[in-house]
């Protein structure tokens, strides 16, 4: 079978290469998959180059973790799933816990096995596109909305940036009846946004002080709850844009912070601030149950074909894209 | 001015009858309210029946704990309000708290005074008749939907009845994302539920065992919250719909309950069923701001004109109305 | 090796019988244990009486779910324990889970094999004995506090009668700051409370209306928890005796409820009535910490010879006891 | 009668003066309190050096915040106390809520006038000296350890320190059950805190990557719960010491924060830092009933006559005391 691999110990893009492998047989308890889709996250790109926490790679790796397709086969004792059943895979698979595409091969590959317990149905009609956008940004999106504060129709989100994890949150936020408000350095990309549903949309590049705006809109109230996907340097703006009892969940970008990180402004706002990595299997089901009620489709923003999977690499470096970047195999 | 009492000691609707009393002026911090419309609830019915749980009315009484309209002049040392200001009155006033209707004076009345902190401005371009809709009917359905288990998106919903709780459930809890199911003995009644978007509508009078039709229609899993506004003997049926792990808002009526009511299935469910009775000021400016934001409006059955008042009492007895009935000052 | 049985179709003690078993050896993940002792539960009487919910055995089981033990072997791939490891079992077993004493085959016996999930390691210094009563009714206790409504030092915990859950709830409170009231129909049963550190003892014989009881020694506040374990009739009383934002955790026992079982007066309170049913391996390691921290010992108040377990189950019939039945084997 | 006053615009403690004030009286709905105790918080030596948040002082102002004595008279419409009442006063007063001490004057004077709802009555049998100790401090802790993250028996609790806030911290997670770890740079300072019931001391002086103590100490699980009171760079140690799940509760100090104050470590732990500010009257309101219920008593490490004043706040600017400083008046 066809698949990519980082190879062990890459520093960058040109790590990623083509190759053939075997195609794997479904041991008792496993599903044998045949990926359809996969998507890219900014993890991806800090794998690949050797940035990621966990340092560079230790061996050849099959990239990215998130994928959906269509089982072809299953192993003795498998009962939750059958031939033709479509699915997609959990962030993590196993018990303790490891993350596809690092350290696990990931889905970038035409077949791959998953115990039963590391897949779900696809929620509703989705396509394998849309679907394979869900494991890792869908359910960051969807923990940071639903897990912490609670969230409640008419309250204030701030959803920074229009990268996979902010459009799903915006629209998660819609469907749970927030006010979104979200930012971007492009007018195209805000107005892309509104048409989505954002309530108010802020230019940081014009607004560099962008809490401002925040403050502003809010009538000086401020975010309850802010989606912090920033880069380099947002932190601080957030700390002044979270409202009076509101909560900043921290989602982790591949740029440090920068500036002044003191959390003091929290303290006289009795604010929060929520680390967040992900979320287990019990909200991704949560996350689909939202979906299939909402009718909502992940905004899939560019599909790539297989072999141009280092293309789709580059595009989610460049931060041209608008939610989700997918590779169809 | 004109207004509507009920008599002391009533014990039935022909206690309710016309009167002039003299206009009140505003004491220091308190505001006059020239009252443009005034919303029944079950509970008026009690009031006037000498079946409210404080019993017969020691004195004359002004009726109904709803109303909204514009403020004529505030007294001295109110900042909040100005003369031309929509406002809607909050169901308790003072502290410690006692309601409109009863024991306090109500809303049936041309003219009424509220302490500064007991009015709020109406939500958004809400009508008076949309507004008075909310102080009771509408903050008892947002806290039965907002407080206590924490509702998610894609959450199952199931909500007793067409009466204004029930309706306003269903409003809220769509807003909310939740999938909403709800009964009612009239397929007509179920017709204009499903175009305010309910998902699964149920004839109790067909399906006498509704529980059955709930489980059915979430694949055995019942309903995440049950609110819970049902007569004579909904509570059984209530427990054995409630999913794991759900919970019950009981909402009071004036049916005692029937049945069995041994609360022992919520024990293997390890489900909650939890009192309400309206909720405060600060749920009454959440749900505002979940109507501002999504644009949402109560649903008015039926505008009576003033001297109509008693036929709106009656209309209310006679369980004929979908949603709010409201009185035009 | 010996055991206890209940024959298939029981309806009384009568079907408890020695028997002779072979022992079982641990296959892989596996773990075989030497049980040391063996708790009862009102659960068990039930089951032998063919009055549990699932009705009379469907075949010759194995009584009681709580048992503690040495580890005498491990299966395969077992890492968690080893040969001469101090254990516990967890009421259920499994996914999805299956409770001990039925449907499965329980701890009444010399031997008996586990997963590896299903067995915890015996929390501190405690003994054999000491450490059988914690898997259903020290889980259960710990469930009742903890979860649901947040208890905090000061709040006031309300407990129905001596028996094992109520005694370890009655441990537990203390340790978690808690002003304790406690029921009984002897006094000298409310002594050895009393001297656990309860700091209002209520004589429910000689005060039927025991809801005033307990209204008086608070003030007229009445109890943030109660943990409602009560036979015949209490549950009306636990209604009047609960505090406004009180939670009443709903344990089961045998006996149907008696008396006017209308929940109308938790809405006034905006009282919660929760369902519980033991609690989850999650729970059993937060009892554990809690029990180690705090050098707890839970009251054996007798212990039978392995032969004596028909003479233990009459004697938990006889509701003598003040505490936990343990059986030795 | 007699007070202090710190001059206006004063940048140090030679702005803090002894002066001669008339005696106040109650206005409608106020009470005359004659003080009898007030304790020193670092917010005071902020206030008198103009580095507190809001800046130097407007006008002369009495210091502290914290204070607690008899009442001497009532004004009209007062029904909660009466002359002769002990009592202790909230830390903000009015609505909206200012803090005595700045903006409000404080209680360094003999006697003060307070709003009815401005006022508790001194729980149990505390001195004036140790009630006095509760409103800043007190209901600081109360609040770091029983809102936000749910603290159960058995959790592991680290506060910083040995300033009034964190002892009054480790009085009430011992009461509340917790195990509890406290740090400082006096190895006798730690065995007070032993005597206390500290379980783990740790001398940051001698260990200055104290978190690996923490770590070691439960078994490299952390602390569910910081108090986190540090001064410059604490914080940094605080997110590698906090466990999965757990929160650092923000409390404010003088020293600005030091070192790496990236919160990505927070991410991976799914961790949260809440800030704090003191806390309403209805969390001293639950602070006083685990004091009665608990019999705990605040510790008062040094009680100054009032004419020593001056020597308080240098005493406490030196951080040699532990637990409380109070000025007997």
């Amino acid at each position: 079978m066809k698949a990519f691999e980082i190879v062990q110990g890459s520093t960058g893009l040109d790590g990623l290469r083509r190759v053939e492998r075997s195609k794997p047989a479904p041991a008792p308890g496993q599903v044998l998959v045949r990926i359809r889709a996969a998507s890219l996250n900014y993890r991806d790109l800090a794998v690949a180059s050797g940035k990621y926490f966990s340092g560079p790679l230790a061996r050849n790796t099959i990239p990215l973790s998130d994928g959906a397709g269509e089982v072809e086969a299953v192993g003795e004792g498998v009962v939750a799933f059958r031939a033709g059943d479509r699915v997609v895979a959990t962030f993590t698979q196993g018990s303790p816990p490891a993350a596809l595409g690092s350290p696990l091969d990931g889905t970038l590959t035409e077949y791959a096995v998953f115990r039963e317990d590391g897949l779900l149905p696809i929620p509703g009609d989705l396509s394998f596109e849309e679907a394979a956008t869900l494991p890792c940004a869908g359910v960051t999106a969807w923990n940071g909305l639903t897990e912490g504060r609670v969230l409640r129709p008419g309250d204030v989100v701030l959803t920074l940036g229009t990268g996979g994890v902010s459009i799903l949150a915006l629209q998660l936020a819609k469907i749970a009846g927030a006010r979104v408000l979200i930012t971007s350095s492009s007018d195209e990309k805000l107005e892309r946004a509104k048409a989505l549903g954002a309530d108010v949309t802020i230019n940081y590049r014009r607004s560099p002080e962008w809490e401002k705006n925040v403050l502003e809109a809010t009538g000086g109230h401020g975010a309850d709850q802010v989606v912090e996907l920033g880069g380099a340097g947002t932190l601080p703006h957030s700390y002044e844009a979270v409202a009076h009892g509101g909560e900043i969940a921290l989602i982790g970008v591949l740029t440090p912070p920068e500036g002044n990180l003191s959390p003091h402004p929290l303290m006289r706002k009795n604010a929060t601030l929520r680390g967040i990595f992900v979320g287990g299997k019990h909200l991704f089901e949560g996350l689909n149950r939202a979906i299939v009620v909402n009718r909502m489709k992940p905004v899939v923003d560019k599909v790539f074909d297989f072999d141009a999977a280092p293309e789709a690499f580059r595009y989610l470096e460049s931060a041209r894209h608008f939610g989700k970047l997918v590779i169809r195999i």
